[in-house]
């Protein structure tokens, strides 16, 4: 049985990582309230809404602040000293007022404070006061750079999950390729494989598998639009194309695991691939090939793309880049650093990327795989491992 | 034929509209970085990445600055005057000077300008500056408030989409129904049904239907987890647990359609349910009728949630209460205003609610139903549409 979920002890760890990291400007404490940095320091995911969600740890203790909805749900799932709840919003009494009383309670009233974001935004309609305003005597610092460093670089046991949640991604690409034939509607086959793909992967995983955040169900796989000559326009979004001889296809995959996710994707062509379709899959591939063979510990992110932009000029190709060589990937859609020419952050070891340059011919189609790579002493270790040559894309009609 | 999306009279009335209510305060330009702002008054619908988007508009003129990769995407989907792009996030040069060149371009400079939010936000890694960092001697305003309050009041246009995304919502819910069955896996079942529902809602609605948002796919449904005990958990967010005899459920459908969605919740018990659970169900159906009744123009949404507040505690309750009555509803998941104690917006003509006050015994079973209406001159207009009495939600065994 796969390990899916990370140890307390890990969780732990993360919380003295980051104060420690953080002691020389002499934050004594965190206030976070993105839900991916709720989950990642205290265990707990939740459907974020108008209602905020805080939670806050020092070296001596822990607190989750939930609305009155979430408490038996926090108290079972949430790895902290203590959950709190105000009864909603906006309520009686602004949820921030009891935010501030427990940061009172903590003796933070006078200290250094590390924010992910000074208050909780302004999403779906929520209004309310900043951290800064709830303790003017405080000193709030946005730390939400430093998180994200230690969210970068993945211990064992995240790349643990992260090969499991692969494992479940390559399956639903399986049954997308398996159920793409002509005629089929791309939303239609792309729940098919899902559900099939989930089906298997709930009963194999068992009762310890969960997805780990709002909006979040079983592994899943689809076209984003990318069918036929939308296949040039990277996020298409449609819905109801129906696939035809000789389409482009772009796919995606990917399963959640306990808050992990991985990202595979597959340029497919419905059929004998013509001449040009071959050409400039080609390209596609030569350019991933090359972002591949530069990973390596040491050297910037932007080495990897300029790279890549380079085979683009050398062959002719600008008028068919779209973007950038990838991007960070574990528990987000993405994620910082970017394989991008103007991000010079270093790759380290337990890095996480997608590797996916595209080649895009407008009204013609367009070709993109996207692999996730863990970066290691001596370049990468493959996380996906769907086929990547042309003949096991080809769907025979 | 159903009419399903938004005319273009109506996007450029939106503009004039807002224009008009902010020219008092001297505002000239609304710049827009939300997707669903974008989207509402650009029509353009995106995946949200670190790339950033802005869209902004004069009486004059309309601009939409989106990353290279979205250019045939924005081109062929946008109602605006002008596409303009960049190369990449973070790329070479920060895309915001791209939009800084573009409101000089546009006369701006010194403008007073309305921001729904002073930036893009520091989503998916993202950093950059603030409008007002950009044009230092403009004056920027923030307008959310006011553009928040226009999206409120629903139009005829509008009230139209969400009827007809009731009627699919209404389909894979009647699916979920019916494929809820003792052994079933929550999540396997909820994806069967919104495979099926999706299958008739695309073929039915024909090329014309697009969800137009990232990650919308068809029609929905599901248990987010309130399946047996955990149903007391109301937003549980589990994936795997089989439906078991006795277990009160909890239910959510609903169907995007070009930007549009809406909410349709319902307990359903698995067999006869005991006595308890017709207890409990029956003070749920109670507090959901006393405030379908006490909706109507000119009227506080607080008055409604005190209504319902006022049920659970002449009826001793209050250890069972967890959330508000409900939230306004049309493009997101939750919007503004509230039916909470504390929220004293004036329900108008057009406005558009969830009506979903919840029973939650813990550890025992939580029961909820949630309609969408729409507020009429004389009261409300039900949108959804699904039997609310407890006869029709007993699943035989």
């Amino acid at each position: 049985m796969p390990k899916l979920r990370i140890s307390d002890a890990e969780y732990l760890r993360r919380r003295a990582t980051i104060l420690d990291r953080l002691s020389d400007r002499g934050v004594s404490a965190l206030v976070l309230f993105s839900p991916n940095n709720v989950g990642y320091f205290g265990r707990f995911a939740f459907a974020p809404t108008e209602r905020p969600i805080a939670y806050f740890f020092t070296r001596d203790t822990s607190v989750l602040l939930v609305p009155h909805l979430e408490i038996e749900h926090a108290e079972e799932f949430a790895l902290v000293d203590k959950v709190v709840t105000y009864p909603e919003y906006p309520g009686e009494r602004h949820p921030m007022e009891f935010l501030k009383d427990q940061l009172i309670d903590a003796g933070l009233q006078t200290a250094t404070i590390g924010v992910d974001s000074d208050g909780y935004g302004r999403i779906y309609g929520y209004r309310g006061p900043r951290v800064s305003e709830l303790l003017p005597d405080a000193k709030v610092e946005t730390v939400q750079d430093d998180v994200e460093y230690l969210q970068m670089v993945n211990t064992e046991e995240e790349l643990e999950i992260i090969r499991e949640s692969c494992k479940w991604g390559n399956l639903a690409h399986q049954l997308l390729q398996e159920y793409s034939r002509v005629g089929e509607i791309e939303s239609s086959i792309a729940a098919r494989a899902s559900y099939d793909a989930s089906q298997v992967m709930v009963k194999e995983l068992g009762e310890e598998y969960r997805a780990f955040g709002f909006g979040r169900n079983g592994a899943y796989s689809g076209f984003r639009g990318q069918v036929g000559k939308a296949s040039a326009l990277p996020h298409a979004l449609s819905n109801n194309a129906a696939l035809q001889p000789g389409d482009a296809l772009v796919t995606y995959a990917g399963a959640p695991i306990w808050g992990y996710d991985s990202e595979l994707e597959r340029s497919m062509i419905m059929g004998e691939p013509s001449a040009k379709q071959v050409e400039y899959f080609n390209h596609m591939f030569n350019a991933q090939t090359i972002a591949l063979n530069a990973i390596k510990p040491g050297i910037p992110c932007s080495e990897v793309d300029r790279q890549v932009r380079q085979y683009f000029t050398e062959n002719g190709l600008l008028d068919n880049w779209r973007h950038h060589t990838g991007h960070a990937k574990s528990m987000l859609i993405h994620e910082a650093p970017f394989l991008d020419i103007g991000d010079h952050r270093i790759l380290e070891v337990g890095m996480v990327f997608t590797v996916e340059p595209g080649v895009y011919v407008p009204d013609f189609a367009g070709f993109r795989h996207s692999d996730t790579v863990a970066v290691t002493e001596t370049g990468i270790e493959f996380l996906t491992f769907y086929p990547r040559d042309l003949e096991s894309l080809i769907i025979p009609l």
